[in-house]
C-alpha cells in the first residue's frame, strides 16, 4: 500500500491519486487572479496537446462530473433538428440516450452486446438505412464492461459519410491513443479523475472551434452552455462561474506528473501491465474476465463471479477492503460479475497484492471458483 | 497572513479555508464505499439542521457550482407553466432571469436598485398585479452589491398568498440566520465554498420533501435533475454520477469547524467582527461603503474606488496582491467600486492587516481619496 492506511481504490474513478497530486490541494486561489487563470489555461493547453489538437481544437472545462461534461456537449453542440447515432454497448451509452431524450433531441440506438464493440461497417449500415442520422455520439472506452470499441475505425467512416462525431473518451483520454489529427472526431469529452490522475469535479470537452463558435444561443442550459463557458473565458480568462479551484489545482500537478511520466504512451504502458498482472493473477485464482482479450482496455477488467451460492458482492467487497483494496461492483445487466480498475496512481505491484488480498478474501469467505 | 506564503482571499468564494479543511483533501475516497457515503449523508443532515429543516426537508446536493444548483432547482422545481417573480437587485438576480429564459419559464422582474432591498409590500403588489404568479426566486444576499434583502417577511408574505419561494441562499447560508420553521420557504440554495467554509465544487438544495417528490420527470437536464438525484441517492446512498470526493470530504471538515465554532450565531459574529474592523478602517482611509449600513450584510463590502483620475483597479488589486490580501473587483453596472469580502478563516487582525496593506497601496500608487 503506498498511502498509509488509506485503501486503495481499485476502481475507475475516483481513483488513487497521487501524494503530490494530493498536496496541491494544500493551497487556496482566488478565481480572478492571474495565477489561477493562468493555471486553467496551461491545463486547456495541455489537453489539447495530449490529444494533438493544436491549432483547430479548443479545450472548454466545465465544473461538475463527467456526465455534466457529456450533456453540455450534447447540448450546445447538436441542433435541435439534428438526429445522433448511438452505438449502444452499455450503460454510459445507454445515459447518452437518456440526455438526448431529455434534450429533445432524435436519435438512433444501434443496439449491442455488452461484450460486442461496434464496427464501422455497422455503424455506415446506419448510416445508409437513415439519412437523417448528423451525428454519432460514442463511448470510446465503455467502463460497464470495460469494452474498446475501435475509435479510428469510427472516426474514418464519420468522415467519410460527412457525419459529426462527439466521442466520450471519459476513461479512455489520457491511456489510449487517442490523434486528433488523423481527422472526423469534431468532439472529445473526458474529466479530471480519470486516467488523468486528477481528482474528479470537472470536465471538459476538447471541441473543433468553429463548430464551437457556430453554436451560440443553442444551449436549452445556461450553466452547461459550453459556447458561453468558452466566449467568456476567451474575453475574461476567468471560469464563467465559481471553479473548482483545488479540483484544478490537482489536475494540474497529475498533469505535471503525466508529463514527466512520459504522456500518453508510458501511461497507457503502466496501465497494459497493470492490467495483465491482474488478468493473470486473477485465472490463476480461477477467476475468468468477462471480455475477450483483444476488445478489453486496460482500464477496468470485469470478472465472472464465483459461480457458488455463497457469493455475494458485498462480503466479497468487503473482505477486500479490509485488505486495503476496494473493488467496483459489476454493471452488466445479464450476468452476476464484479470489476477491477488497473488505473490511477498504482503499479503492478499493487495489482499483484490486491490479487492476492482477493485470493485470501476467496479462502476467507469459503467461495469454490469452479 | 495564516497561511504562509499565500495571499489571504478577501474575495466571497472560492475564500481562505482553514489548513485543517484543506488537509481533508490529503485522502482518496471511493465513491461506492460506505465510509464515503455516510460522509454525504452527514454532511445533508448537519446542513437540513443548520436551517432547522428536520422531517420536513432534506437536502439535495449537487456537482458543479452553485449555480447549477441554481438551475437544477428551478429546473427541478418549477412547473413549465408557472410563473415566477424575480426581484432584481442585482447581477445573481439578473442570473436567475437568464436560467429561466433557458428553461422557457415565464417570469415578472421587479426591478430593484442595486442599493434597494425588495420589500414585502413591493412583493404584494407584484402579486396583486399579475395573479398567475405561481413562484418567487429571491436572492437573500445579493453578492452583487453585499445586499442583504429581507428574507423573514419575503417569506411571509409569499406564504400568506400561497406562492412557493425558492431561495438563493449561496452567500448567506451559515453566516446570517435562516429558519425553516417559520414558514414560507420550500426550497434554499448553497454551495459548499461561501460561508461554511469549504472549498468550491458542490452546490445544494434544502428543499421541501413533498414539493421535491411531486418533480418526478420534469427537469429538462439529465444532469441538473434534483429529483433522480435524490431518488438514487435515497436507494443506494451514493451520488448519482461521480461525486467530487475531495470537496465532499473537506466541507465534511468545514462543517465539523463550524460546529466547534458556535454554528451560525458564532459565525455570524465573527464575520460582523470582520466587517466592522474592515469598514471602520476604509472609512480612515477615506473609503467609502456604497451601502447604507442597515442594509449591508457582513460578508462582502463594496466600496467607491478613490475618486481620482489616476484609479485603475488593476494597479490597485496588484499593489495589494503583492502584500498578501487579494480583493475582488465591483459588480455594479453604475458606479465604479471595488470589493472586499470579510468571510473565510480569517478574523478581525486579517482584516486589519487588510486594511493596512490598503493603504500603503494608496499611498504607493499616488491615488488620493477624497
Ligand atoms: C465512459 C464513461 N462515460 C461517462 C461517465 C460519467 O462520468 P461521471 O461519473 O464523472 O459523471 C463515466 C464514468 O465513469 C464513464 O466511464
Ligand atoms: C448570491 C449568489 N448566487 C449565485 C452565485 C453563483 O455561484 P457560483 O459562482 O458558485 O456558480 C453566487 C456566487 O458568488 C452568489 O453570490
Amino acid at each position: 500500500m503506498i498511502l498509509g492506511n488509506d485503501p486503495v481504490l481499485l476502481t475507475p474513478g475516483p481513483l488513487t491519486t497521487s501524494p503530490a497530486t494530493r498536496e496541491a490541494m494544500l493551497h487556496d486561489w482566488g478565481s480572478w487572479d492571474t495565477s489561477f487563470n493562468r493555471m486553467t489555461q496551461s491545463v486547456c493547453a495541455d489537453l489539447v496537446e495530449i490529444v494533438h489538437g493544436q491549432n483547430d481544437y479548443v479545450c472548454v472545462p466545465l465544473q461538475g462530473s463527467g456526465t455534466f461534461a457529456v450533456e453540455a456537449a450534447l447540448g450546445t453542440l447538436v441542433p435541435r433538428d439534428g438526429r445522433v447515432l448511438v452505438p449502444n454497448n452499455g450503460a454510459y451509452c445507454t445515459r447518452i440516450i437518456r440526455i438526448l431524450q431529455r434534450l429533445g433531441i432524435a436519435y438512433v440506438e444501434l443496439a449491442l452486446r455488452e461484450d460486442e464493440p461496434v464496427t464501422a461497417a455497422a455503424i455506415e449500415d446506419a448510416f445508409n438505412g437513415d439519412p437523417r442520422i448528423t451525428h454519432v455520439a460514442q463511448v470510446h472506452l465503455e467502463t460497464s464492461a470495460g469494452l474498446l470499441n475501435p475509435l479510428d475505425e469510427i472516426a474514418a467512416v464519420c468522415q467519410r459519410h460527412g457525419k459529426r462525431l462527439i466521442v466520450d473518451a471519459m476513461s479512455s483520454l489520457g491511456a489510449l491513443p487517442i490523434d486528433l489529427r488523423r481527422g472526423g472526431i469534431d468532439a472529445l469529452v473526458s474529466a479530471s479523475g480519470k486516467c488523468l490522475e486528477g481528482v474528479p469535479g470537472m470536465g471538459f470537452v476538447i471541441v473543433r472551434r468553429e463548430l464551437l463558435e457556430a453554436s451560440e444561443g443553442r444551449s436549452p442550459s445556461l450553466a452547461l452552455d459550453l459556447h458561453d463557458q468558452y466566449t467568456y473565458m476567451q474575453k475574461t480568462t476567468q471560469w464563467r462561474f465559481t471553479p473548482p479551484t483545488h479540483v484544478v489545482a490537482a489536475l494540474r500537478q497529475a498533469l505535471d506528473t503525466f508529463i514527466a511520466e512520459g504522456g500518453q504512451p508510458e501511461r497507457g504502458a503502466r496501465y497494459v501491465r497493470n492490467c495483465a498482472t491482474l488478468v493473470d493473477g486473477m485465472k490463476a485464482l480461477g477467476l475468468e474476465p468477462f471480455l475477450k482479450p483483444e476488445v478489453q482496455a486496460p482500464v477496468i477488467v470485469t470478472f465472472h463471479a464465483p459461480n457458488d451460492p455463497a457469493w455475494r458482492f458485498a462480503d466479497f467487497y468487503a473482505a477486500v477492503r479490509d485488505a486495503g483494496y476496494i473493488l467496483y461492483p459489476g454493471k452488466l445487466t445479464q450476468v452476476e460479475t464484479f470489476r477491477v480498475g488497473c488505473i490511477g496512481a498504482i503499479d503492478a505491484n499493487e495489482l499483484h497484492n490486491a490479487v492476492a488480498a482477493i485470493g485470501r478474501a476467496l479462502v476467507a469467505l469459503g467461495l469454490k471458483v469452479r
